[in-house]
């Protein structure tokens, strides 16, 4: 929070100190009982205050039991007061710079996470920080990238780390506890135990990261080992918390994890649905790139595929969203039949034998920019049809366990940048998703980043530690009911067509 | 704070963090809702919980907000837990380390303040903090000799500095200030203002203190430029906030500082008594060491000094306890009248002129450690008499403030270590302190180290804020009618004999 006020100058019959003047102050303008202030700050206080005349821009951060004073400056000083949200990803790191007396962005970079060079899955980390010197490395390599793209990313957007007061950061629990430093040995062991739910409000050079040395950070709170602070701050972003209206919100990342609720209730489940999910969503198709295939539609006189790529590039690949789509295509147009089996008299000349096992040629050789003919496999296919499994059913369940049907829902998040590029056409045609009017999907992007941003520029703590403290955790029970719903899930779009009505017409 | 708790392990049904485990165990065993834990603790907790399976001793301090968490340890583990008060004088520096767990004091340390070497005075050391560097080079000459002497003591009490977890420490606003790099410079100049009032609990080693990296330091408040937190300190340690009863408490060192009051009220005045009481009464006689005569007494008959030396050696000078004594014998035999002037006739052989000044030898050079007379000078007097006017001045002007005689109070704390040593009795004769019965003195010692050492051992925060909070300062007034109270009291013991009526009886 940014506040400007004027001090009553001191005289002999108000002759309180300097900080106790400013912190009478900001008490009585924030309505809060405690202001922090660090040494540093306060060794500066007394020639801040006389140069600008006790008339001051403060930056606050709040904090569980008031605020801390971060930055001081002359009411209509130019100096810049940056934040910097983090996206604390496995695979990718994302970081945004937002002008904090705008709130606008000022520039954004991702990157690969370099701890995929101790391995690209979250178990290879946890395993390797009971290493000697594992946690301290991985801790290191995450900190020092960061370091390193800030100090770039600044450059561009010409302002200094220094400039920047606030962070904020999201990740899964395991990511948020390798930044702290902190061991992730029991995230992955039963009873599944982090060594902090809900870390402190800290100066974020105690990180060792290098912005202003007074800057604070705050790191989303997660509620277990399983659900991360990145999915708090897409529920935040969200606003689903604030709704009367019940709503899900689906991230689909490595897992797929899944909140229902409103402004009363939420109900999480996250990642653990067994072996279903093995493998994961995110094993569809290549990453999002130039050349990659994101969105397809069949001529259905022709089977021909109208294909879009990425950048309008020539084809190299296809992408989760393109996969879908080009399922959804083939199930349409009867190329591959309701067990997601290729029909190979329907694919005619598209349909080939490659290692034993059955390819429809999406693109051929002639038009790919690989030379080579890009397909989808029997195999790719079989791998989607147990993910959007996987996915039913996880959503009839929770639903369920709250006793709704998935078709009372008004609003349907889909988080994460697969949920951006994803078509809910294609998603419910291959019943992945409800059969839901269209405008019921809203994709949220990073709904991750959007959440740390928002922590910058509101004070948003308490609602933050509100919606992890609302969140009832329900533990996916695989049992015999779960892997029923999940065995008539896997059929395209599912064993019971009247659930997908607005498939079923065109079949 | 020590807490011992047992927490409940770690379930599947209870899967708690095991930070916000122990601290929810916390909170609700200390009735807060704030528990503070360091990264650095943070990290070592997973182990240090299972290592002593859940059963642990807690070091906390308390702050303004809750409580802080300082050490882990098994709950029948040995490991000592240290804690260090420092009374931090212009002059001299006392440190004294206290057994947390058992309550005892360690050891005991007291040094010269080396910053002495600047400037004896604190005038001087504001000055010098003014230039260039000044107020570094203080902060680092009193943080080093606090930790060289540390590390000293500690090895006498085969301790190490690790083993120091919470600190505390009292100090005038002047000093206190310069042990926190903060600059004085507003301290000494209209309208006198400090940087702070109530510094936050910090982390000691942000000071550069080389304690435990966790280490909690207290910093006693101040209430302004003139009223520190010395004295703060001195009002805990004296318990006269909590009384019923109305007491007064009067802190003799370079200022006098009175404080007037009870549970419900006080009143404090200090130091700028103006011009009566330049000089101010630390400068009536030496320091007290060995050979220094600190008690006196007369035989009436034979005008023959009983005197005291401090461990019996020879004589080599008076400290302030032994002018008084002295003064009060000259009164009482006639050698010196009730202005204050060596009557010669009466002194006989041991008046002597010396640079056009009348003296009275106490002890002849053939018995005196120096080979010289050691003298009270007519000078030396003089001064006395303004001293104790402007002690008895103040001491008047404080209770007529608030519509009490000096005759109604029940209880009279003498603090520091000149109150130690002063004879009441001598005081009533000269007319500094007023005509109570003897019982009613209580001679504090080091109140400010006691107030410091309370602050280790107990919660009190909350009761030095609300010690601070209920103080009204007096600016005292010098105008017409102090002075002319101010000349009535520069008589021995008063020119209105009756309110001494234990002196009388003598005349």
């Amino acid at each position: 929070m940014i506040k400007t006020i004027s001090l009553p100058r001191p005289s002999l019959s108000d002759n309180t100190a300097d900080a106790d003047r400013l912190i009478r102050a900001l008490k009585q303008e924030l309505k809060t009982d405690r202001i922090g202030i660090e040494l540093e700050l306060l060794r500066e206080l007394p020639v801040l205050l006389r140069k600008y005349d006790y008339h001051i821009r403060c930056l606050l951060f709040q904090d569980r039991k008031g605020y801390l004073l971060v930055s001081i400056s002359g009411a209509d000083e130019t100096k810049p007061l940056i934040g910097l949200a983090v996206d604390l990803g496995t695979t990718r790191v994302v970081l945004r710079l937002i002008d904090l007396i705008k709130g606008n962005t000022l520039g954004e970079s991702t990157f690969d996470n370099p701890q995929i060079a101790i391995g690209p899955d979250i178990l290879t980390r946890i395993h390797f920080a009971d290493t000697e010197g594992g946690l301290e490395h991985l801790h290191a390599l995450i900190i020092n990238s960061i370091n390193e793209e800030l100090a770039r990313l600044c450059q561009t957007c010409a302002i200094t780390p220094k400039d920047v007061y606030l962070l904020s950061l999201a990740g899964n629990t395991a990511m948020t506890h390798l930044f702290m430093g902190l061991s992730p040995h029991r995230i992955i062991r039963e009873p599944y135990i982090p060594v902090i739910n809900t870390p402190e409000i800290m100066t974020a050079c105690k990180l060792g990261i290098k912005a202003n040395p007074l800057s604070k950070i705050l790191i989303f709170p997660n509620i277990g080992s399983y659900f991360g602070g990145d999915l708090i701050a897409g529920i935040l972003f969200s606003g689903m918390n604030l709704s009367e209206e019940t709503a899900i919100l689906v991230d689909v990342g490595t897992n797929a994890e899944v909140v229902i609720g409103n402004r009363h209730w939420m109900i999480a489940c996250a990642g653990a649905a067994g072996p279903a999910l093995e493998g994961g969503l995110s094993r569809m198709g290549m990453m999002a790139g130039p050349g990659v295939i994101d969105r397809a539609s069949i001529r259905s006189d022709a089977h021909e595929f109208d294909i879009h790529t990425i950048d309008d590039k020539k084809p190299i690949g296809i992408c989760g969203s393109g996969v879908i789509d080009l399922a959804a295509c083939l199930f349409l147009s009867g190329m591959m039949d309701i067990r997601g089996k290729l029909v190979p008299a329907a694919c005619g000349n598209r349909f080939k034998e490659k290692d034993d096992m059955g390819h429809l040629i999406v693109v051929p050789a002639s038009e790919s920019a690989t030379g080579k003919d890009l397909c989808l496999s029997q195999a790719d296919l079989d791998s989607l049809k147990r993910s959007k499994a996987a996915m039913f059913t996880i959503l009839e369940t929770i639903s369920g366990a709250v006793g709704l049907l998935l078709s009372d829902l008004k609003t349907f998040y889909v988080a994460g940048t697969f949920g951006c590029f994803i078509n809910p056409k294609s998603a419910i045609t291959i019943g992945m998703l409800p059969d839901l009017p269209l405008e019921t999907f809203k994709p949220l992007g990073n709904s991750s980043l959007g959440g740390a941003v928002m922590a910058l520029t509101q004070d948003c703590i308490k609602t933050i530690d509100a919606i992890r403290n609302q969140i009832t955790y329900l533990e996916l029970n695989v049992n015999q009911d779960f892997m029923n719903r999940f065995s008539a899930a896997k059929f395209f779009p599912h064993t019971d067509i009247s659930r997908f009505p607005s498939v079923k017409q065109y079949l």
